[in-house]
């Protein structure tokens, strides 16, 4: 499998870093650091997540969301391990000249999302520049020590998602659509454009669940495609998807999609993520899991099997998984040149009318 | 007393956050967030700390010290509850075009500063930007649950430091000075000016030890008088500094000062600090405390007493610790003004030839 640019990265600033020993994951491994405080059986789990680029790009304009999201992306890797979530410091570089509803909302995006995640506010630390930069750090508890990480499913297991995909990537595309339209017609407003309502809640009633059933776990921050490449790459498997596309995506998003003359897999693609979970369970205890699933008011879709050959079969087709997920750097972060990219990548997509996104 | 600006602001920013229950510290009360996990007596210190305005400001140009910064400033908040160090997690804004060399130097003195603490790095965050920036969040134990904080001291109780003070701010001048001299003279080149070294390591050994000794503890990441300042609020007394400064102050740090032409109490002032611990010990347990600091050839510094009159006595001068604590944010960030009004601030000073530092 051809190498992904952001291991790379990672594996180069890490280089001559040495791991903690009372460290129970190894880099990649999982989405949460795992930690068993020493002397002690208690794990701890991690993360630190930020929104930069998304802030940069002009995707999150509300800051509502932005602060709603400066939580979620991290209680989201805390749900991919299935951890109790306990509390959150917060990092905020504020502009000097953020006027107070601005930070309003910026603030009740945090605590609202909070309160939606049981998460505490520990504290945080504020710096001034001319970007706003958000991030977080989680903590939650892994309380029997039993861990879920991004290893651990063989071939033969079936391969799951918290609920319909495809949200991510359509926000992003509805942004690219709105400024496409915006360009041709009208000045840009402020806030975020009407449309699809994107505000991805952490799987963490789902996650805690999946830590007794499931064989591996990983949240679709970077969006579905780049998930599966790399339980795969962790894995040593492949995944079929059998499922039919329509089926096991968001009906909006679809709709979004197939009006901007767009093919629905794309929904697949990244590198903005719905934050939903993709999990595999053995094919023993697939039923059990479901009926515990059912019982707490959950169905999770099923996509397909983990398979013992490496690659992603979706829907018959194979797709060159790290190719759609180096894209987005390749390009330089240019939304349309990936789209045409992401197009181009697959000859065998129908032919479409040229995409409505650009109004020009 | 006069409200604090950034006191304000944190306020401000936590506005309708709910304090996690199983916190043991108010806002503000401790420099690392203690946190008892629920169902166990296990006391965790947890602290996120970033390296923004410095960097901005041109404070901080060699890549190696902005590393080393990044970890010191959280080690130093660890130091300052008395943690034994756990881990680290990163969270680094990188610019795009950043070189090999740079991102080298940058990420071996994370790991230089890491050795030097005991800490691990954990895992982290990268996102890129225009502006670099960097933060992370360091993870502590409290071994046997007794906190050190803020809060604590008494009148009659003994104030220490844990070494030398003022070379945070005498190298936030040497780079002022080295300003005015490039621009009298020649272009300014890249990298860190030679000079005053500046590299402050976490006390964490000492805060270990103060752990069982001292009634309060706080680090000078702000400066020495912001910092005397918070302790006195939050304690509800005041100080009065008997030592003569020159027996306090870092020599380096006095000789720079006075080549400048400025009076030695500014090295007190901040914003920029220095890392080293202020603490308070009973009157009767004093002895016994240097007594244990002496086995472990560590020599704190006896600065002078708590008292119980608000304010601070500074060689029996009262000195307005609001005011040099709030003049940077006044001055809106100039290096010179806050200068200015410091020397303003304080018209019993000896008459000095003109601040040698403008080089024009």
């Amino acid at each position: 499998m051809d190498a992904i640019i952001e291991n790379r990265l990672i594996e180069r600033l890490a280089l001559g870093f040495t791991r903690a020993p009372h460290q129970l994951n190894a880099t990649r491994e999982s989405d949460a650091e795992l930690i068993r405080l020493p002397g002690t059986d208690v794990v701890l789990a991690l993360t630190t997540d930020g929104v930069v680029e998304e802030i940069e790009a002009g995707l999150y304009r509300d800051p509502y969301l932005i602060g709603w999201m400066t939580v979620m992306v991290n209680a989201s890797d805390l749900a991919a391990v299935g951890a109790q979530p306990l509390g959150l410091l917060l990092n905020q570089t504020l502009k000097p000249d953020l006027d107070d509803r601005y930070l309003d909302r910026l603030q009740t995006g945090i605590r609202d999302a909070c309160e939606a995640c049981g998460l505490h506010v520990l504290g945080g630390d504020v710096n001034f520049s001319a970007r706003l930069q958000m991030s977080a750090t989680a903590l939650g508890l892994i309380p029997d020590g039993r861990l879920l990480t991004r290893r651990g499913c063989q071939p033969g297991d079936r391969l799951f998602a918290s609920a319909p995909l495809g949200l991510g990537s359509a926000f992003a595309l509805q942004a690219l659509v709105q400024r496409g339209a915006d360009r041709a017609a009208r000045p840009r407003g402020g806030g975020q454009p009407a449309g699809l309502e994107y505000r991805p809640a952490a799987r963490l009633r789902e996650g805690g669940l999946l830590r007794a059933h499931a064989t591996c776990c990983m949240d679709t921050s970077d969006g579905v495609i780049p998930t599966l490449d790399e339980l795969m790459r962790l894995n040593g498997t492949g995944f079929r998807v059998d499922a039919p596309l329509e089926s096991i995506l968001h009906a909006g998003a679809v709709q979004l999609t197939r009006a901007a003359g767009l093919p629905d897999w794309l929904l697949l693609a990244g590198p903005h993520g719905e934050f939903e979970l993709l999990f595999t369970v053995p094919e023993a205890a697939g039923e059990t899991f479901l009926a515990a699933a059912r019982e707490r008011d959950w169905r999770p879709l099923e996509l397909g099997v983990v398979t013992a050959n490496d690659g992603l079969e979706l829907n018959g087709r194979r797709l060159d998984t790290a190719r759609v997920r180096n894209l987005f750097t390749l390009v330089g972060g240019d939304v349309e040149a990936y789209v045409r990219e992401l197009l181009a990548l697959d000859g065998t997509l129908r032919p479409s009318p040229a995409p409505r996104y650009s109004g020009s």
